[in-house]
Order: structure tokens, then C-alpha cells, then sequence
């Protein structure tokens, strides 16, 4: 019934279509199946794409070939850069999508590529041959064959929806649980976990005062994720803000005690950077009030999701809380919030390519790995499909770097020191955030895109054209010089102080008031000189020239970094042959087996005195 | 957490959604209860709307008030008028729609009915006071209360899914079951039956050859469901027709061991007239093929509904013999056929209103009477949504009767005569079928919708503007005549006999050759007469001029009937008193409670004798 595909992805969420676009488009035949056809590229959460370093993920994942921006820009309600007041580091986009479109465009996106297959079947166990996977089993019962096996299975493994006192099996509200799968890891050697994740009411939008609340609108001049020509929607749906009270707050802990958080009936931990009301209540006491994003879930329809208010309290108790929101007191739920635990593998059973260890040619990717959110679930199952696809063509493997993106980073993080709560990227976690910004992730990556074959050469152009074009801008505004007299009353415009002699323009822009569009204005052959540039290029040169020092102080450090990250370490190296070592770097270094001795350098209980010894031993 | 409804409606699917919509419009405060939000209206079974003696329903239903039309008209893909060779009374309008698209039109269309609200969940049990229904409670453990409460449960009440030797709970594939709530009805004195079912596989129309099959586009000239001015798309899609042969047969019979309906698996009747092709094989062993209708799913994806191939053979089966028929040789499955078993209520325990006879003001609709049939359901759905609102506003009951309506027929014979098997309607169960047209469905049917307040006035005026047009276009081709010398030369070129004498045009319409249009252009009297009306207008005349004869015996023949369907009985009569009925009688008739001696006389077991008996009591 079916042949043998090169890859099977089990599961079709963000992760899972990722994942199986990559490996078909790579030219793997693939196989994605789905529990179910209707429901492929849920956003089982908020409506949402994007934000603050996951927005980033996004143009990553775009700048290599993926298809989580194109799609979140073909379906986005609204777009907004946030942190545009920050530093460009900071800047991170983010989009208002619908629900129904956001589905369907991914599975058009699927059915377009012609390596991909699908089944809907759930998968019950995977089939080995000796230490490779060589397949799966579903439950209808059926065999099929395959060279690697991602597994994408999000909160479905053994997944328990929680409402107050409440439980009942489910994989998302409504949709089965699947079982199974983790009993059968389990007793192929692998460690499994429990974590837990949660989800807002989802309200009648006819039932709202939005006079109560504050409008809030996307960007007028409309961003993208993409850095391909997606047709963007011409109109923008509002959203709006509002504010929970003290009351809000007592009426919700009248519910604690059901509540299966503070009852203990929850064991998985929960996303802490994405807490439940009652979380934010309960450990922020000294707050009045929060804020709630009031998200339409779609262009058309008037069901409203209220991000901010994930909850699990009984239905009742989120039903009276909810109406003492200020624009909610006549609110009606369509559906109540709840939390999911379901079971996760320490992704510290992983190599970098989100491979397993144990287990030759499977792969994880997604919720699976103990992480949280869209984008993150999506870049894993991206660079798992990648690496399936290279494992079973005998390629060579892509390892993301630290220091060239958010992906290298989260999957590093993951792989080296694992997690105990669902992990959420954010800026902090990279130590060169100032160059993982989402104005160059084509810079950065689409050279690697490219190499693979999943960025096309006109792609590939248009990105060296415009690492050519900043850097001709760049030094354009190294080469001229502007006199005072030509230039002061327009600084003076600018609220910025005069020239007292000739500088360079490059000078100049690094002066927070004065960007190369402006300064234009004032110097006809700079105008004349960036026609010949397109805006992204303007900008790129723009930040290049204000943050120059900032860079190149950032780039010595990665340089320094690079003597560790380079340095190459045998997957089967002994390290209990290595006596000097401290037990507990033995002991971690033999679990996580690291790639690089920059990888080894942040695995916790490994201590410099244990990475001098092992670079002293490696460099022999 | 729920104010008191007016009406509750449980279930989302043709039949709950007409329900909530019918009820909500009328001015009652509906719920709609689904298991899931985003499942709302699905076309479990094949993606088209219509048919023979179906597409009449529709008709009817959109001549009241309801939306099945309105929905199925903006999303078809294509539009046939089947039988047009045949008389006006077997004309049928069947529609192809895209699945993802009706969801959508019915979930918008119900968002924007202000009076009804939506709650996801699962109702376990009704809620009683007496002999009366009161609310509902649900698997969150809410009660809900309501004066009226339609029950559409579907396939789902203990819904079991077969495919081959494998079974498992499911109210569709993918879809969890309902449990709980049959058991409490029978508690309530409710008798339960099961009933199956099926669905063919689905397949990827990328791994089609199209070429061996035949084509089948729409009608050029596109049709309509809808009376109203509906946008229709503008394009369409084709479809394709390919055949079984014996070496598919021959695959099938493989797995007739294995097949849940031969081996006694299946306890529940499927539908006779919806056979599963192991019935057509088993059935019809004389016949070397059977015809397959290869249908998209939608206007964008790939995939594709197999119609005719209905089946429960295991998976492996259904696809090698999917393999043997021409254009399939490389067909890729994306989903299994499968035979699914529920429980119904014999329809027997409703008045002819569809509330129950045991639990007042609960009323039954859909699948969970014993029909198949999207169009069956939807239009029970409408009349028991009315007839809640109707109950308890103390307003009259609707009944629909069978000289006026397809949907009168169907609901008096679920009710007087019950269902053995999945009930689906035919044109030949409808005696005055040739009253019953698609075309006249709004002249049947509009008043009762405009009395009750579903038609505005606008349409009310439309329809009687039909009316009155259509008999003046009948006086007028009575009114005039015509002389062969002007004629003649023009009737040979239509292929029918010379006059010899002057006729009137009507009886020269009367000719199978000659409509009113044609002789309009030999006419330039009736072409001026004919530009004051509607194509709509002139056809209804042109029918009416034809089939005038054939009209006027069956209105007699209603007339001659009306006496009995006219005497009404009480509902609390107490037949046991009356010792000249036969046994068998008696007990038939208090079981049925008929509402007048004409639905008396079609219970199996009241013979001739028995009505007489009856009328002679009723008449004193």
C-alpha cells in the first residue's frame, strides 16, 4: 500500500509541516501523517506569528527556505515591529494571522509540494531494525517504511486537558489523545517527562464593549516576515487592550482550590515566560491589574481569543472573572480555557541535528523536545527535515551555530542543557544578539539555504546584492565629507547639534537623529547615490554604519568563541579515559556528547579546569 | 454562567445548524452545542448538495427561510439540473461545493444570527421537570437550562468506526464519539436502535490519471438552489466519471472475510440506496462494473471523495482494488473509507412536529430519526428549530403536509411508519410528486415561510408577482391564436406537424417541441407580452401549460384525500375504546398517536375497515 518513503513526519503542526516541506523539497519522498486532514497547522493557541525573538525565528526560517513567514504573512490581520524604539537587535516582527486562512494556506502549501504524501492514521510506535529507525506502526495497524522518522507529536502524547476539577484525555480540546508512542520510546531506553501548557477562553466578539478598550492597529506601512514577494492582505483588522482588576483577580481566587495548578493535580511544569492568570496572580500579588490582548481569530468571524488570560480554573470561575474585565461584562465563552499536560523527552537525548541518540535516523522536533510556542516548533521541525533528508542521502549534517542565529541557539540549548519547563526563545538567550537581528537573517542564512537547495539563485542574488549595496553605501559615506555650512540649519531641523568643521557622512548617521534617508534630504549626491539601492539595503547600511563598533566588537568575541566552537569532538569519545576530568563532567560530557568544545564549555557541572583539560588532551 | 435558553440546539451539524438558524431568526434565544467549534456544518460524507427528490428539499427549505441553498449556492463548484430530459417533476438541482468553504459560509452565517450564541461541549444528558425538557447537562458537568431542546446528534451517539477487522469509538473518523446520552434516554422510556453507515476512501488527485476518465463539467447555463439573488462563482470546476470492473471486484472479494458488514460485525442497517460497493458486488453479481464519480473536495486542494466506492473492507483492500480502476493505477490514499454504526431513535416516538411524544418540548432532527442525507436533516433540522420556537411561544404548530411538500412526505412517513433502515428520500415516495417540483417550491412554500416570519416581504411579493405573471401568461396563450400560414414554415424547422387550422398558442405549447420561447420568435405578439416577466415566470407558465391536464387530475385527486387529511384526531384519543378497530389497530394507532385519519390510514396494520370505523366515530 505504501512504498518506502525516505522520510515519515508524524504530525502536522507547525513543526510537522516544516519538517515535511524541507525534506520534500530537498527531493525526499515523504510521507506526513496526520491524525486528522481537517486539522492540519492548527494554531492551537493564540492567533498569532511572530514577536520578540520569535519573530526573528521566523525570518530565519524564511531566509533558509521555510514557509512559516510566507504563510503568516499571506493570512496576517495586522503586522507590527515591536521594539522599534529599541536598539535594531531588539526589533522583532510580529503578526495578528486567521485562524482558518493560516490553516489552509499550509495545507495548499503541502499539497503543492509534489515529494509530499499524506495519511491520517495515528502513529502508535516506530519500527527498529537494531538502532535504526526503519519505520512506524499505526493504529489502524499498518506498517510503513522509511528511512527516518521525525516525530512532530506537539501535546498529543498521552495528552490530559485539564478544567478545574475536570480531566479528561484529549490531544487539544476536542481532538483524541494519542497514545502509545511513549510507552514505546520508554522501553527503547529513553527518558520521558511531563510539561504542561495552557490556553485562554475564547469569547463572542458580539458580546463585547469595545468602547471600554483600547484600539490597537498595525503598523500603517505594513511589515512582512518574508523576505520573498508574498501578497500581502490590503486591509488590517484592529485589536484591541484591555485591563484585569482586583476584582477580576478575587473573584479568580475564589477558584484556586479547584484549580488543578494549586491542587497539585498538575504535575508537568508550566511555560513560565507564559504563565496562567492565575500564575501571574499568584506570584506577581503585588499587581493590580494585567494586561489582555483582545485577538480576533480571524478576518470574518467574532470569536475572540483573550490572550494574556490562559487559565484552568473551573469554567465557571473564568466565566465570572471574565466579565468584571472592563468591555467584557456582557461577555459570552464560546469555549472555556484549559491546561494540557502532556510527555516530552529531554531533549538532551539529541545531537544537534535533532537526531536522536539513541535511535539512528529519528528525529524530534517541536513541543516534543520540551519546548513552547510556534516559531520555535517550526524551526526545529525545519532543521529536522533538513538533516532527515541529508541523513538518508549521506549529506552532510546542518548544525545551526550560536553565533549565526536564534535556531543555532534554541537547538543548542536544548541539546547541551536540556530543560525543565517549556523553553521559550527570547533575545536574552543569545550572547550575540546584537548580530542575529531580523533585518539580516537573509544575510546570515540564505547562503546555507541556498547551498542546500532550498533557496533558489535569483533568491540568493538578491541577498549578495544587498550585502554589496550596504557595504558600497558604507563606504560612500566613509569617502565624502560634508562641510558645516551646507549642512547646519538642516541639522538644526533635526534637533541635533552643528558641524563646527568638515566630518564624513558616515559620522554624521552614527548620530541618533540623522538617518541616510535624511540626511539625504540635505545631501543631493548621497539622494542620488542610494537610488540605486532598495530600501532593505538602505537600512542594512544604515544600521551597519550606526552600530559598527558595536558589530566588529561583537565579532572579535565570536572570533575568540570560535577556538572552542570549531574544535571538534568525536561523537564516541571516551571521556571516563580522560582521569583528570571531574566525575560529573564525565558523567554529563558521556550523556550529551558534545560536538565542539564551545558546546562541552556550557554544559552545567563541565568547568573550565575540565574544558582546559579536554582541549589540552584534544589538541595533542 | 448561562442564562435561561429559549431554545438549546445539540449538535452543528445540516440539521443543528438549520435548527439554531430557524429558531434564532424567528426571535428565540438559541444555544448551539458542538464538540467542537471548528467542525461546524461538516459535509462528513460526500462534498455535494442535492440530487434527485434532494435538491427539491433544498429548494423547499430556502423557499422558507432556511440556508441549506444560500450556503450550497456560494460554495459550488459546479451545478447541475439532472433529469432535464425528463418531466418538470423529476428535474433535481444537485450542486458540487468545496467542504472547506460550506463549513465556513455556515459558521459565519450562524455568527451573524444575533440571537445565537455557541458553547463547546458535549452533552451527556437532557435535564427534565415532569414530562417536560428543561436544559441540558454537558461533559464539563453544566447544566444549561432551556424551555426547548432539539437533539441532532448525527453519527455520534456511541458512534463505532470500522474498517476491516479494526473498530473503535469515533462519531466521525478523527472525531470522538458522543456516550452517555442514549443511555439516559432510554432510562426516560426511549427506545434506541443502531443504524450504520460509510464513507469512501479519500485519495491525492495528484496521483490521478485524468485522462481515462470521462469529464463532467456543470451546466453552462449555471443554476441555482437559492430563490434569492445569491453571488454565484464565477467559474467551475470539472469532475470526472471512471468505472469498476471485475478485476476491482474481484480484489474486493478478497477481503469479504474481513469485511465488518459480512461478518456479522455490523449489527446496524446501512442505506439501502447508498450501498457500499461490497453491497453493489454482493447484490448486483450480474452487473461487471459500477459507476465512480471522482469528486474534488474544493475549489484549491488536491484532494479527492471517491463516490460510488463507499466501503469498510480493510485499508489494504480498499487500496489495491482502488488500483485496478482506470485513471487510479497510481492512486495514493490520504484517508481510508470506513463503516460507521450509531445509535438512532425510531422516529415513530414523534409527532409530526418532531418533538417527542414522551419528553415534552424535546425535539428530535436528523440522523438520530433514522435518515441519511445531508438534505433530509437540514430540513428537519429547520422544522423542529421553527416548531421549538414555535412550542414555546404557544404559537401553532408547523406541519407540513404531504400534498404540499417533500418535506411533508419524508416527516410523515418517519413518523407513521418508522425506519428500518437509513431513510432517504425518493421522488416515487412522494404520491403528488408532481406538485412537488424544484421549480414551484416557492409558490408551495414562501406564504408559510413569510407567516411565520422567515420571508420577508419582499420575496412574499416576488413569489406572488410569479404567480400572478405565470397565470397571465397562461390566459394570454389562451386568449390568443394563431393561423398556420403564419406558423407553419416555423414548425417544420421544429421538427413538428403543420397546422391545418387555426389553433391557440396554448394548445400548440402543449407540443414537446415548442416552448414559449421558441414560439415567441414566430410570435412577436407574445414576445412583447412575454418581456413584462421573469425566465423564472415564464417557465412556471410554460409548466403550467404543458402538464395542465396532469395538474388538474392530481389537485383532484389531493381534493379527494384532503377529507381524511383534513379530520384531525386528538392526540390523548383512546383507540382502545373503540372494540370494532382490529387489535393490531389499536395498538398501532396509540403508539403512533396520527394526527388526522389520512396519516392514520398509512400506518402498516389500520386497514381500509379501520379507518371507516374510525370515521363513522370521528363523524358523530
Amino acid at each position: 500500500m505504501f512504498d518506502i518513503y525516505d522520510v515519515i513526519v508524524v504530525g502536522a503542526g507547525h513543526a510537522g509541516c516544516e519538517a515535511a516541506a524541507a525534506a520534500g523539497n530537498l527531493g525526499s519522498k515523504v510521507l506526513l501523517i496526520t491524525m486528522n486532514m481537517g486539522t492540519i497547522a492548527q494554531m492551537s493557541c493564540n492567533p498569532a506569528m511572530g514577536g520578540v525573538a520569535k519573530g526573528q525565528i521566523i525570518r530565519e526560517i524564511d531566509a533558509m527556505g521555510g514557509y512559516s513567514g510566507i504563510i503568516a504573512d499571506k493570512t496576517s490581520l495586522q503586522f507590527r515591529m515591536l521594539n522599534r524604539s529599541k536598539g535594531p537587535a531588539m526589533w522583532s516582527p510580529r503578526a495578528q494571522n486567521d485562524r482558518m486562512r493560516f490553516a489552509e494556506e499550509w495545507r495548499l502549501t503541502l499539497e503543492s509540494i509534489s515529494n509530499v504524501d499524506m495519511w491520517q492514521d495515528t502513529v502508535i510506535s516506530i519500527l527498529t531494525d537494531g538502532d535504526r529507525v526503519i519505520g512506524v506502526k499505526t493504529s489502524l495497524g499498518i506498517e510503513i517504511k522509511a528511512k527516518a522518522v521525525v516525530l512532530t507529536n506537539g501535546t498529543f502524547l498521552n495528552g490530559v486537558i485539564h478544567i478545574g476539577e475536570k480531566k479528561f484525555g484529549g490531544g487539544r480540546t476536542a481532538e483524541k489523545a494519542a497514545t502509545g508512542l511513549t510507552e514505546q520510546l520508554l522501553t527503547l531506553g529513553f527518558e520521558a517527562g511531563r510539561m504542561k501548557t495552557g490556553t485562554p477562553p475564547r469569547v463572542d466578539g458580539r458580546s463585547l464593549d469595545y468602547t471600554k478598550m483600547e484600539e490597537q492597529w498595525g503598523d500603517e506601512q505594513r511589515g512582512r516576515f518574508s523576505y520573498t514577494d508574498v501578497d500581502l492582505p490590503k486591509e488590517q483588522r484592529c485589536c484591541w487592550i484591555t485591563y484585569t482588576n482586583t476584582a477580576v483577580h478575587e473573584t479568580l481566587k475564589e477558584g484556586f482550590e479547584k484549580s488543578p495548578m494549586f491542587t497539585g493535580r498538575i504535575k508537568g511544569l508550566g511555560p513560565r515566560y507564559c504563565p496562567s492568570i492565575e500564575d501571574k496572580i499568584n506570584r506577581f500579588a503585588e499587581r493590580d491589574r494585567h494586561q489582555i490582548f483582545v485577538e480576533p481569530e480571524g478576518w470574518n468571524t467574532v470569536e475572540i481569543y483573550v490572550n494574556g488570560f490562559s487559565t484552568s480554573l473551573p469554567e465557571d470561575v473564568q466565566y465570572r472573572a471574565l466579565t468584571k474585565i472592563p468591555g467584557f461584562e456582557k461577555a459570552r465563552m464560546f469555549r472555556p480555557g484549559y491546561a494540557i499536560e502532556y510527555d516530552f523527552f529531554p531533549p538532551t537525548q539529541l545531537y544537534l541535528t535533532l537526531e536522536t541518540k539513541l535511535v539512528k535516523n529519528l528525529f524530534f522536533a517541536g513541543q516534543i523536545n520540551g519546548t513552547t510556542g510556534y516559531e520555535e516548533a517550526a524551526s526545529q521541525g525545519f532543521l529536522a527535515g533538513i538533516n532527515a533528508h541529508q541523513k538518508v542521502n549521506d549529506l552532510h549534517e546542518l548544525i545551526m551555530k550560536r553565533s549565526e542565529s536564534y535556531i543555532g541557539v534554541l537547538v543548542d540549548d536544548l541539546v547541551t542543557k536540556g530543560t525543565e519547563e517549556p523553553y521559550r526563545m527570547f533575545t536574552s538567550r543569545a550572547e550575540h544578539r546584537l548580530l542575529l537581528r531580523q533585518d539580516n537573517a537573509d544575510v546570515r542564512l540564505s547562503p546555507i539555504g541556498h547551498e542546500l537547495g532550498l533557496i533558489s539563485d535569483e533568491r540568493l542574488t538578491k541577498v549578495k546584492d544587498k550585502v554589496r549595496g550596504s557595504a558600497d553605501i558604507v563606504a560612500f559615506t566613509k569617502a565624502h565629507s560634508i562641510d558645516p555650512a551646507s549642512i547646519n540649519s538642516y541639522l538644526e531641523t533635526l534637533d541635533t547639534s552643528a558641524l563646527s568643521q568638515n566630518i564624513k557622512l558616515f559620522q554624521l548617521i552614527s548620530r541618533p537623529q540623522v538617518g541616510l534617508n535624511e540626511l539625504s534630504q540635505a545631501y543631493p549626491a548621497l539622494a542620488a547615490h542610494l537610488q540605486n539601492f532598495s530600501p532593505e539595503t538602505i537600512e542594512d547600511a544604515e544600521i551597519a554604519i550606526k552600530y559598527e563598533s558595536y558589530f566588529e566588537k561583537e565579532h572579535e568575541i565570536v572570533s575568540k568563541m570560535k577556538r572552542l566552537e570549531d574544535r571538534e569532538i568525536k561523537q564516541e569519545f571516551n571521556y571516563h579515559s580522560l582521569v583528570s576530568l571531574s566525575k560529573e563532567a564525565r558523567e554529563k560530557l558521556m550523556k550529551i556528547k558534545p560536538r565542539t568544545l564551545g558546546q562541552a564549555s556550557r554544559i552545567s557541572g563541565v568547568s573550565p579546569s575540565d574544558i582546559s583539560v579536554l582541549m589540552v588532551h584534544l589538541t595533542r
